[in-house]
Order: C-alpha cells, then structure tokens, then sequence
C-alpha cells in the first residue's frame, strides 16, 4: 500500500470535514468489531465527532440493538447488502447523528458460504440523504481483511462527504 | 515491555477460558473507542465468546445505551470508578452476558482535570457476582495510553478468569 493515504490520514481528513460542516458520525461494526470506532478515536479531537458505536458481534445484536429485521438476517444473511444499509441506519437514528457506517463479512479463516468465501465484506455508509452499501472480496489472513475493511469503508465515507450533494440546490 | 505476555497471548486465553465454561463477554468502552473489543476479535473463533459491545465516548451514550445513571456522571464525572462500574454492569445487562469489561479515561492531549492529569484511567471487570473498578496513570501519547489500556483491562478480567471463586463453596 506504498503511496497510499494511511489510514491515520483519513481519519484525520474525516475529523476536520465533520468539525467544519458540525457533523457527527456513528459506527455499527460486526467483522472489524470495534476497529473503525478505534481508528476515529486515534485522532485527538475525535469526542467532537464521534457520539459512539455498536459491536455487533452476534445476529441478537444486530437485529435487538440496531434494529435490523429478523427477516433480513433470515433471508439475506448477516452478511448482505440489506443487513449493513440496516446497521448504518439503525446506528445513525440509535445515536442521533448525521453519518453512520456499517461492516459485516467473513474475516475467516472459517466462516465461508456458498458464494461467500472467506474475505467476503460488505459495508454500508449512510446519511440522512442516502445509505449505500458494497461488496469487497479482500485477500490475505483475518486481521487484513480486518483492516483493509477500516481502510476501504474510511475511505468510502471520506469520498461521499468531499462529494456529497448538499439537501437543496439552485435551479438556474 | 520484553518478556510480558502480549495481549494476543492474553485474548487467547481469555478465549480458551471463556469456551471452555460456556460463558460470554461484552465491552462498554470509551478512552479506548473499540479496541478492547477489536483485540478480542483478532482472535479466531471469537464470535462463540463475544456477544458484543458499545462504544460510549459520549455522556449522553453512557447515560442512555449502558444506563449509567446522569447523577454519577454529574457528581463523580465519566472518568470514575463510579462510572466504569456502571457501564460495566449496563454493558452485562444490555448484552446478557456473564462478563464485561469496562473503560473511561483522558487519553490526551487534552482533557486533563484538577486531580485527573491526562493518562488516568478507570477500568472495571463485572460478573454476576462482582463488579470490580481500578484506577491507572498510564505514561505515553494518546495511543500508548490507549494500548495500554486494553492490556491492563484484559490481563486483569485474565487475572479473575483463573482466580474466581465459584458461586457455590463447600463448608468444612
């Protein structure tokens, strides 16, 4: 990963775009399970952005703390679209604020399913005005996929709040 | 900190213990925002002993999602035994687990308070028979305070792993 944005960096860039905009962020965290929550509080400052987070270990947590549907974890699976865009937002309304982002994959080594294999993630980043989530297959052993998970839904949220739409527009 | 049992080492057998008396953990964090969680989960097979965990680096989080009551927070601040206690109970509570973990602290830079310099932390290990706060002033920048945290945190809930008495003694 030579040349790229640490992490560090990112979370840095984070910080400083919710600071000037008064925003704040949420995170729900199942396969990185407290790792992306961590990376925001390495940066001093980050109790100004930060209200707090929720490791959602298990399926009870998921759907008894964060609100996902039963049915979704039943139909779609703890690891799905449907279930991270459902975390995001259950983590934004249970902690009241603007962004939230959601992780849920198979770290391995165990854990692999049909049209799943270890590496699998989904991620989901939400806000008031959208909540998109996807799919990344990362190579490497549990705490990579663990990591680069951080790095890859960091930086997703990093790209969407430099190029988010603002609520209302002028029309010329 | 040559020589020491790294905390890996110490998550694993927290681990190997927890397995092998069917029993479970949760963490309520704030000063360390995930990590203690995220070391638990470094190690494989982890879902079987973790339940999960809330991230509570806001007051109103403490207060609202781990039920500390606003009275401690007012009257002894969040970086408190009282505190710790509380939000490890609230995290056992809300998890349904046997154990939990808690932490809260001034990592620093900033946030020192007469009596509390930056590096005092408060950390608790609840079960259902006891609920146990202690108090460190760790030296090092925000991270080394942080790290330092969890091995503290970890190696004493280690310490009451192997040294708990059983709910039931035979009188002689």
């Amino acid at each position: 990963m030579a040349n790229e944005t640490t992490i560090n960096e990112i979370a840095q860039q984070i910080q400083n775009i919710l600071l000037e905009r008064g925003q704040m962020m949420a995170t729900a965290e199942s396969l990185t399970g407290g790792l992306v929550a961590s990376h925001i509080v390495d940066i001093p400052g980050s109790s100004a952005v930060l209200v707090g987070g929720i490791v959602a270990y298990q399926n009870e947590v998921k759907e008894h703390l964060l609100g996902v549907p039963h049915q979704i974890l039943e139909e779609k699976g703890a690891v799905s679209a449907e279930t991270v865009k459902a975390m995001a937002e259950g983590a934004r309304q249970k902690f009241g604020c603007e962004w939230a982002i959601a992780t849920s994959g198979i770290a391995g080594p165990g854990g692999a399913e049909p049209g799943k294999p270890v590496g699998t993630v989904w991620m989901a980043v939400a806000n008031s005005l959208q909540n998109e989530a996807f799919c990344k297959i990362f190579a490497g052993n549990r705490n990579q996929v663990r990591e680069k998970t951080v790095y890859s839904v960091l930086s997703r949220l990093l790209f969407l709040l430099n190029n988010q739409k603002s609520t209302c527009t002028s029309e010329h």
